[in-house]
């Protein structure tokens, strides 16, 4: 199974961050294409950072499901590795595999540990987003609360070395007086963080980027088949202009597919 | 005042029945800037073209809010005039002016009029997208139902007149069967068509153009003051690349602002 | 256009400062008619003073509509100036033109301009109360908190100058503890404080009565159309007994009109 | 236990059905006082009628709370005997006894005997106020249908005979395709029927009078003590005018009481 | 009226405060078997534990609806005296007669005499428990809030004794800082001690097993008639193992008796 | 990794298509024990069914939990394999290793491949249990519909093929006029058949049991961490009588753990 893995902000250093944990988190028969956003903001913490982003991994998905990627593999699921999840639910209609946000796959893996969860996160400013995550996922009525750091980062490669006592504390508070009975560590800056605080949080604590890559290889190997029909079926046909070569070319494959399978059918 | 008024799809036949209806309902004194969308789709039915509108739309308030637009005037406020209200609320924290979507203005003008309310759409698959809007602007609990043409289109700057008759008959069904106190026709493509068909349905008729272009007045002349805290403030600074000249001064000239009144502030 | 404005509770002062505010507020070619309630309580802070004013505010729409007024100029609109909208939205059955309270009016305004928002209010006393009209409006979601003076009022009159500096503290601590991206300064005793404590507030601040006109002026001139089927047609043709000269002219006002309506569907 | 039992509407014959049913249901130890409004219409379908009959209920409230009704012996508790509770919660405020209405006893009666239930109402027109009052008493997640008579009623005493074969068919249909546990008989006008459509309908059917005497006498029973603070208790001490001579006395003495108790506690 | 009153754990002094305040709530006409549980734990505090309470009161039950109980005299309801309502709903398929749990008794009877309501409860661990009972009966909205005794416990029985003070405390702050209209005394250790604090506590306070006595009372005086249709009436005929005899047998009676009134249908 | 996989009721025959699903589902390094309930029923439709089968899904689990099953090698996660989730979340108490459920693994992967999901299921009076589950769950929202089988099954073991075109049907029903993005098969008797459906219904379909083996083994992966305070902890030490000896054993076992973890923290 290969999964394409991206960092929808622009940090070589998240990147670095989200590969090394991704590859710690994978099952033995995954292999990881990790790749940083063309363009957009050192790291994503307000609604319009995130519409941005949304537009960068939007790109790289379109490269890879229009060309099979560099090595011409197809990419059998896709996660996209910022809390918040970017573009999310829209770029599962970009393409025939799963794609799958870390947000997402994080509740999911919380939801099925307790009933609720706490999101701890890195700034104060990030909250508001994060909310409007969880309850588009529909499950808002499970949170027990969002904590966040609110203190100026220093540089957002080093926030869960320079911050680690904020956060186990913060987390640690989710639990006694929020009622968490599970915590995410939320955003791909923290990523690997829960394997380290684990013991020191009397709950279990989940990471988004292994939560991601645990949640897209459980779905890609069910397998589940393709949306043909209904809001996830490729865009219908229509006249567009001024999107890139490998957008156009992506929605271009999508449509010829979908149309296939709908002539099959007839 | 100046509004500027964008169409976040790349057909002019319907920014141009956006622009009539949109000088229809202007008051007195209010002059429209009317644009359309640079790059994207033809007309917008599915969470990913609404994705792709969004980063169209924002170049759009960009160019303007960088710069004042081409005549040098500011704008006093912007109305994105596709129902779906691609971007929103994430565009709202782009400019130091009201960012109001057509459908968030016909929501609120239908909910001022009655209790609940039915969506008239062009197609099936909008649907599930305007479900999402209207879930995500807090008033899914009054929508009475989505009504839509099941039809092929054949061309989207002639829907109301094509589809007259079926448009009406969906009007008709929501109030008898679905309880609808108001209805809301929606989508640009409809512009205008409200004012036709009001005497033939037998409850207030919501037009998103008119509705989006006076809520927006109403907005504006309430000068409510500007977002310099919490999650509409401007983004904060910090790297970035690879962003379009405007998008990049915008967002420059936002923080810009935004630090002049903290500073004064303190 | 004519605006009707009603002052829910029998305190004039009050009514001077709403009629002062809608002055400021309304746009050069809207008139307004300012009344007050013709019995009822000196504030309104329960659901059952709401109650009783609810009654004195259906008596003076009545006597509008069934009569045009004193001047024999029929209204355009009406404006239900205590927040906590009494009697909504059982009055937008009594009239053929829009009847809109000022909470429902602040509430769009709010929604419009950010995410969540916080209401500062008068009394400890009041907040249940607008806590239920928030929720029926079906925007309890995004209401971030209800904060309120806790001490005893000399006069209602006075409110805002003699509180001026706890009502700023409610604002700022709306917008830094609970999360709020607009504040509203709840109930007509605020009107026109908005437009002082802006520049102190880092987020846009909604005055009820203002927000009441504009809101009022933006739907009478869409021009919607009338209710002549579901919840908000005028009442059937029944028997009554003992109501006001006024309501029972009113009501028959509105039930030959919807008739006539009828019979020309017919 | 004495209960005064208000029919808020002025059809006498609605009256004798509700006191026949209401005599019925009563325990050995219960009297009864039953009234009509003193004024307002001859049956109740839309918010603005029942706001109208909330008034003249308040009436009768203020009358036999103020002087003990016309014997002199105090009442233990009220019980509203319209469908949609008019004037509740607000009610509740005005009276130290129990103030109940017949919507919420029987969406209790019904919640405690199944999860999902109907209601069967006698206009279509009815609906969305009685939606309302579900909604607002918090069970609208239990709701499974609101199913109505959608022909002219010859006359409101006589509507259970002459549409007896309808409401059995509509109950069965709740039960076979809506998935109610419970049926309940919604109105005034139908006091009684469910005692004789028992056998025929494969579900509980709960009746509104029976189960607000049942649920008046069970909570009045329980003597849970007064509302000396919060939002139910009696309204501030404040100017007023303008009201009738009962309901001024009412609030006068609640008043009273009150501040007794609350210089008691200090 | 004969109710079977189950206390759903094992000790027997907790029994003997159901026991006592059950019978001071009781009408005249009624008549009460208090049973103890077989088997499970001396408290009941976790989703855990009332599963397993869940079946030792279903073995009460099928007791005494497949033999009439020790006396041979059938019963006419039964009232599950454990706050949390271990088993419900699931429980009310088991027998002809109203099943009610103690919560959802004090729910109904808190929301009829005011709008929110906080529970007040013995340990910290109890609360989530809790607040899945109040969102599951569906009037999570009017939760106020749960407060709980953080201190470990001497003995169950003394609880009340132990802790007067404190449960004192925490109703009080329900009311002044979480805006409870009325207080819920939870659990069965605190069995009648509302009586004792009335007068302390400024809103109405219930009990839950006063409430589930008085509630079972109504409910069972209405006669609503018995499932035969939809989820509540007996599970299907079907091949079971492992029962015990009681329930084995209350299984078959109770399908019998449905199939009786099936074919009396057909 | 080896998962103890339990049939909730007591078919052999359904046990078997659930081994046989599994085994296709599970991973390489996965291994499987699966175990059939020792009491209980045929299948379960009903809630009570459910409560049965949740008290014989806990024996089977602390029969693990206490002994580490009958080879020695302790279990690291439980997969409850009947849709409706008997027992959910009550029985993630009792092991200190994840116990996962059918019904919210299955909605968890329908939830991250679109946003409405439909529900399948083998009887209608199995859909209100499923209902709850979906609501508690807290995925309510999302649900598209439930639609079901509403004739007679022949053999529990047999529906698949019995009725296949049934459920085919159904399904595309689902898609074309639900609005459901995503089709779960539910139930255990279906485990298996969206393999062979897949190709022909047009969007992603779910196995319930695969989706279960699946989620397992992404959770057990992730190695969160374990419950040491909140409301999944070990239930607290406390008199206990009645219970099964497995059942005592783990929760002597569990607690014991738990006092280790606490002492070590202190």
């Amino acid at each position: 199974m290969k999964l394409l893995v991206i960092n929808p902000n622009i940090s070589d250093d998240v990147t670095a961050l989200i590969g090394s944990e991704a590859l710690r988190s994978a099952s033995p028969g995954t292999s990881l294409v990790v790749r940083t956003a063309g363009h957009g903001v050192e790291y994503i913490e307000t609604r319009f950072e995130s519409l941005i982003a949304a537009g960068a991994v939007a790109e790289i998905i379109a490269e890879h499901t229009a060309t099979g990627g560099s090595d011409g593999d197809p990419i059998d699921g896709v996660v996209v590795a910022a809390f918040g999840d970017p573009g999310m639910p829209a770029l599962k209609e970009l393409a025939d595999v799963p794609v799958i946000g870390i947000t997402e796959a994080a509740l999911c893996a919380a939801a099925l540990q307790g009933h609720r969860f706490s999101i701890i996160a890195i700034s104060d400013r990030i909250r508001p987003w994060y909310l409007d995550c969880v309850e588009r996922f529909g499950l808002g009525g499970r949170l027990a609360s969002i904590r966040s750091i609110n203190e100026t980062l220093n540089a957002i490669g080093s926030v869960q070395q320079d911050f680690k006592e904020t956060l186990l504390a913060l987390s640690r508070q989710a639990v006694a007086e929020d009622g968490a009975d599970v915590v995410i560590l939320a955003g791909a800056p923290l990523a690997g963080l829960a394997r380290e605080l684990r013991g020191q949080i009397p709950v279990p604590v989940v990471d988004g980027i292994s939560a991601g890559i645990r949640m897209a290889e459980a779905v890609v190997g069910l397998q589940s088949g393709l949306h043909r029909a209904g809001a996830f079926a490729p865009p219908p046909v229509k006249a567009r202009k001024g999107l890139s070569e490998n957008l156009d070319a992506a929605l271009t494959a999508a449509q010829t597919a979908a149309n296939a399978a709908a002539s099959t059918h007839n």
